[in-house]
């Protein structure tokens, strides 16, 4: 019996999490939920599936019997929890990701950007506390998976990306592409925010940083390999020239179940097969740097190391924004971004708190927690 | 220090398992040679690694200074041995593979008719006396790496093939098509015998009865799908939809390589790499039953059990020799494999005795031993 907690339970991987746990209903005692502003959804997994403490931004009056009040970063290290899942969106992952660590749970860690902003913090609290951070990112758990028994030198990660929607538009029209055509994703349905990243390739750069800190992988030892079809999620070369792949039909129901039942892999009819009943083709071409300025950008920032990173993510969140608003076009997230980190002081081996005061420039206030949740 | 012997050592394996072990000089000492009838590039061997044990067809007089002759079968049971290389050809390979698996050896198996011949009984005499075969074929050493590290049950394993040269001939034309056009394989360098069965597809079919034997999997849960650039080795599919596939550019290398050194892995230069520098596609259709009727006529006969797939690798061996001579056009191989095996009364769970009687077919005593041996 896995006693689990899901922050950001409404959101797509939220409810992709408990589909499973659905799935594998006496495997799972789900001790907590936590939301953002969508409580009728809540409320509606509470009734379902008892837990004991919820959260959300706008508490219902009076609220379900038998459920408790309590913020995500108690919720995280409660004695009687086994598993964590951080299915956030931004920066509000970090904090509770960190205690979760801290009490040693595992933390299943679907949110991208704690390691971008925090990378070395977590790894270093993992160290000392016992807890462990298992990827739920497509690309870092397979990864993972091709790194199960392997108990060798890395000599290559190639991590696939699917080059986004503009992979063959002309360099010149990129400016004038609108936010409807940006969130057009050739193989994966994400949230709005992931899908611009994907566009960008900002959320390849993520990844790569994701992975250098996951796997303790150098830097000049991840490649990216653009993938239209996004059916090889990553490869791992090995020392000997040996390359392994995990592949399959895009689907985040895989990586999420992986994580929570690791290292045993159980049959879910909901996770699509791999057809290989008719002629299926796989293309791979090297990433063009010009088309996608904000991967070099990321990559660089997460070199630099400090808060740098956490003012990439922060800057890129704003810009995103700002680009789906309308307010700047697509090529404009790059020139912003970098005006941001072009304009930033960082701070080398920052604590938390210099971390969360980097992130400020994130979130208005007036925005809230909102956008942290996707709906 | 490994202590091994390479029993086929002048054919294109044994050649290539001893570039490894020059490559990697300290960690082997080769204790025993054994060749066909290249004396010239044993002596050349033995010079170089000094084994004190030797064997050939027409031994050297004197033998070289410090040598010993011995048969294959005493050789490959040597107590100061460790890793026994079976880089033979045909049915040959049988006898010193299980003598070495009854005293407890590492066997590292490139030669696939022993365990198309007598699977079961390898297996068994594999579980009763602690020895091990280590697969070498190129095919069964991906599943083994994508098997590393998962104790779960395997859904299905998908064997690539690249479908041979005639995988867009007409089949109206195969019957005229020569032994020359016949042994331009697309993509692997092999000898001739193996390049006319993977003309046929019969090779493949032996790849399935290698893999059921090896990784106990059921007949039904192997699948074959063409892959002519042969990049993709094989593919593991688990219970939970998950893929793991082992890739690089086609050379024996590799698995030779990983089965002397298994678990670890060691950079070699002599292996080589994939280059993703510049676009690289790789293509998969459904296998063509009509096209390769070899196929289908040499699994059922896997699955048919008994001494069947004894005959069905004797009776392929005669007429891969007669369609190399010219006797025989290329769609009478299908022809004469089911006329023998349809003449042939199958013995359920035959001993070693009755294996080798049905193998008999195979060697008309002219030939001697000359034909198992790569040169």
């Amino acid at each position: 019996m896995r006693r689990i907690v899901i922050l950001g339970s409404t959101g797509s991987i939220g409810r992709q999490t408990l589909d499973i746990v659905r799935a594998f209903r006496h495997e799972f005692e789900v001790v907590g939920l936590a939301a953002g502003n969508n409580t009728a959804l809540l409320l509606e997994q509470v009734a379902e599936f008892n837990p004991r403490y919820i959260w959300c931004t706008t508490p219902p009056a009076p609220l379900p019997e038998g459920t408790t009040l309590l913020p995500m970063d108690e919720m995280a290290a409660l004695p009687e929890v086994d598993q964590v899942m951080v299915a956030l969106m931004g920066a509000v992952g970090l904090s509770p990701t960190m205690n979760a660590l801290r009490a040693g749970k595992q933390v299943a860690l679907s949110n991208k950007e704690p390691i971008v902003m925090a990378g070395q913090r977590l790894k270093e609290t993992e160290a000392k506390h016992g807890g462990v951070i298992l990827p739920v990112d497509s690309e870092p758990s397979a990864i993972w998976q091709c790194l199960q028994g392997e108990d060798n030198h890395i000599r290559r990660l190639m991590i696939t990306a699917s080059g986004g929607p503009f992979r063959r538009t002309p360099l010149e029209e990129l400016e004038k592409v609108t936010p409807e055509q940006a969130l057009q994703h050739p193989t994966w349905r994400m949230g709005d925010k992931i899908t611009i990243d994907s566009a960008t390739l900002m959320n390849k750069a993520f990844e790569v940083i994701e992975s250098h800190w996951l796997f303790s992988v150098p830097w000049e030892d991840i490649a990216v390999v653009v993938h239209p079809q996004s059916t090889i999620h990553s490869m791992v070369e090995f020392d000997d020239g040996s390359v392994k792949a995990q592949l399959g039909p895009p689907s985040m129901r895989l990586p999420i179940q992986y994580a929570l039942f690791y290292p045993q892999r159980f049959a879910n009819d909901e996770i699509p097969r791999l057809d290989i009943t008719a002629p299926w083709s796989l293309d791979f071409e090297p990433l063009q740097p010009e088309r996608y300025p904000c991967f070099g950008l990321a990559v660089a920032a997460g070199k630099a190391g400090g808060t740098t990173p956490t003012v990439l993510s922060a800057a890129d969140e704003v810009a995103v924004q700002a680009f789906l608003r309308g307010s700047i076009g697509f090529t404009d997230i790059y020139r912003v971004v970098e005006q941001v980190l072009g304009e930033h002081h960082s701070q080398p081996s920052p604590d938390l708190g210099s971390i969360v005061e980097a992130d400020r420039l994130r979130s208005p206030a007036a925005v809230g927690d909102r956008e942290y949740f996707s709906v």
